[in-house]
């Protein structure tokens, strides 16, 4: 008899857990909400966010045999080009020459991923939204469109379905469970910049863009059909620009106007869809433990973060892949073994991320348009040139290699540690390129802290 | 016509705000899910806990009226009689010659304030379950004792149903809700000394007695009855003496008499008291915001805290003071302003006290028994003794004030880092008593982080 394993979410991370298990000869059902949005013209929630793809990701997909499958659907994006209030825009690139993080619509890949789950034999249940879990016996219980309810026993269960998890929920009300959700005081809105008259790129398309002010930012990725998606990041009260404030067409146009004014220019439709995609809020979850009675959180369900490394799907991908080699490491035949091994090696490495998506927002919104960061970031990637191994940028930890989280955190922390003394000195904008290199990573390397 | 306000729990928190809201002249009822427990033998929950009443609950109650028909059931304990493990014990008073902390039972305190908002006129309904909230239309939801069901839809809702409350699980599936629960790693489990054969106390009762023991300590509070419940504070795993460890009479027994051995001679019931009372989990929650459309979170409900420095109930009892204040000022033509400036006014502190409750664990279980601590306590009080007002000891600023928890911990964290630095000399223990006390608050007074 096969081992039955029930996963509840059909998004990226169960899609592609599906697989996994699927490959390791068990038998999967996925039970998603959502109704079978393929060869439909709708997408899956009216979004048309993108998704940045980096080395996590890819080791994951590659294991499952996917990469080159993935890699026709994706466009390179090997910097942020900046764009600042004057129109003017400069190129910071990501890596080296050939890094890059890779642009690919969420739906084309959900969809992607979910074909490639029922080639394999996973059974997909579309429209059966989780009304109840009851933990201690394992049992789900489902609406269905018509409104019916469906009762479901499973053997082993898993929670794929992301930031508001029913099987979380659930866990929530078990004795001892520990629970911390954040929303940040910002919100986020997708945009549209369209192919340009002549069907080009209205921008350059090998990089992320970012209109970086302060309190706010715009940002733009590329699509296949050489448009763009935008997500336009503001507070949503307490400031002049904020989503509060934000009443009419002439807000937003005077808003554009005077902050990004570039975009403005290749927004046709700006005010109509400002006026009906939705404003979203933003959310960081963290919990413990994950895992329960032969039942798992993964992905977002375990640790949502905020979009600002662009590590939610990396990570959540590299959840699967270490469930997998602990799976290949010690059977199926106790799964509880198995979920515990998982949260135990897991769970500092995805507090480290959630932990620097968060502060990331800062660097990305704020800090990349000022002079003295820059020079910081002159001086981290000579360090970088001369002791390649020895000092390794944060960036490229988390996004260019598979480091664990925890670890590249604290490093991170470290050359933070002596970057801030280095920068105390009043000469560095003028002598940055004379400094004692050696000296610096000296100073890391002997630190007792990692 | 009389306005009409619901509230969820009538606990120690919930009746004592129904007296404050019917001394107002408003119309109130109260839907708790226990039965009425006043005149019958059982107590509400199986447990006989007792509570430990400071000036900031005593100011509560004194504003409505009850500070006389509280104190007869109450003993004062004016310190703390440290039990090591030999037998010895030793005191530390808590404040000055006439301050103390008071013991009460958490049953009689209840129905004592229960008969109090009946009297005045609140309406109390028992066996009123609740099973869901709709936030958005203030309608609840009971199940009843018969399993039948009642639904109630509410002009102005207030939940003080507690650390598990059900109006904030309602809350939290509202957009951007922040909510923080957190279990610690120790359980506990009451215990009880009877009065003597001669019928007199077992201990000393003008004291918090404590076993402190590193990662475990056992409490004894007085009773009137001339007993002493005790709480034995134990990690549930992890440890050697832990609750997974505990299998058998033979275990207990072990325990007591190589750690506890004073008390285990006080206590011949310990073995059946052991076996029939539960063990619990110890829960901090933080949330907000506290308010939504008319219904608000107070007491526990908004932010339960461990019960390490006493203050649970004394700062929800604070709660209700300052909550009656704000109507007092504003009216109750807004509840949502008022409800509003609550929230405003009051989140800072609840966090600041939560905080010191995790803390003072530690202090409680390790610190207290350690020769360092004592010389550094000593210290303090002489800065106290000579610097009346410049320096107070955090406790008493905590619990013989009604100074802002916020204020007070931000005072404490300023002593504590110049206590750091006085605690670094080597000669500390020879020489304590002649340092130069003025330089040493002068540091405090000087410093800017106040």
């Amino acid at each position: 008899m096969k081992e039955k394993i029930d996963l509840l979410g059909a998004g990226l991370i169960g899609s592609l857990l599906a697989i996994y298990l699927k490959k390791r000869g068990l038998d999967v059902t996925i039970y998603e909400k959502r109704q079978d949005w393929r060869n439909s013209n709708k997408s899956s929630e009216g979004r048309s966010i993108n998704m940045a793809l980096s080395d996590r990701g890819w080791n994951a997909l590659e294991k499952a045999g996917l990469k080159e499958k993935v890699l026709p659907y994706t466009l390179p994006m090997s910097g942020r080009r900046i764009h600042d209030e004057h129109g003017n825009t400069y190129f910071q690139p990501y890596g080296k020459e050939n890094q890059a993080i890779y642009s690919i619509s969420r739906n084309v890949f959900n969809e992607l991923l979910m074909d490639e789950a029922e080639a394999l034999g996973a059974k997909i249940y579309f429209n059966h939204k989780v009304e109840n879990v009851n933990v201690a016996k394992r049992e789900v219980e489902f609406c269905l469109k018509d409104g019916s309810e469906k009762r479901m026993t499973s053997d082993v269960l898993i929670g794929s379905d992301g930031s508001y998890s029913a099987l979380r929920n659930a866990f929530q009300s078990q004795v001892r469970f520990n629970f911390y959700q954040k929303f940040i005081s910002h919100g986020y809105k997708e945009l549209h910049i369209p192919p340009t008259a002549s069907g080009d790129f209205a921008l350059d398309p090998n990089a992320l863009h970012i209109w970086p002010r302060g309190k706010f930012m715009l940002i733009a990725l590329p699509n296949l059909d050489k448009s763009f998606t935008c997500t336009l990041f503001l507070p949503f009260e307490g400031y002049k620009v904020s989503f509060e404030n934000i009443y009419d067409d002439r807000d937003v146009s005077q808003i554009f106007k005077t902050y990004f004014n570039d975009a403005f220019d290749l927004m046709p439709n700006l005010l109509a869809d400002f006026k009906n995609n939705p404003t979203s809020a933003l959310i960081n979850t963290e919990c413990y433990p994950w895992t329960e009675n032969n039942a798992l959180l993964i992905g977002d369900a375990a640790h949502a973060m905020v979009p600002f490394y662009g590590q939610g799907m990396n990570c959540g991908f590299e959840d699967c892949f270490i469930l997998d080699k602990l799976i290949e490491k010690y059977g199926t035949s106790s799964w509880d073994l198995v979920f515990e091994k998982f949260q135990k090696k897991r769970k500092r490495d995805t507090d480290a991320i959630c932990q620097l998506a968060m502060d990331n927002f800062k660097e990305m919104s704020d800090n990349i348009a000022d002079p003295k960061f820059l020079i910081r970031k002159k001086i981290e990637a000579k360090l970088h040139e001369l002791y390649p191994k020895e000092w390794q940028p944060l960036y490229s930890m988390i996004t260019f290699s598979n480091m664990r989280y925890s670890e590249a955190y604290a490093i991170g922390k470290l050359q933070e540690k002596v970057m801030d003394e280095v920068m105390k000195d009043p000469d560095v904008p003028k002598n940055w390129n004379d400094l004692d290199y050696a000296a610096i990573v000296e100073k890391v390397e002997t630190s007792g802290e990692v």
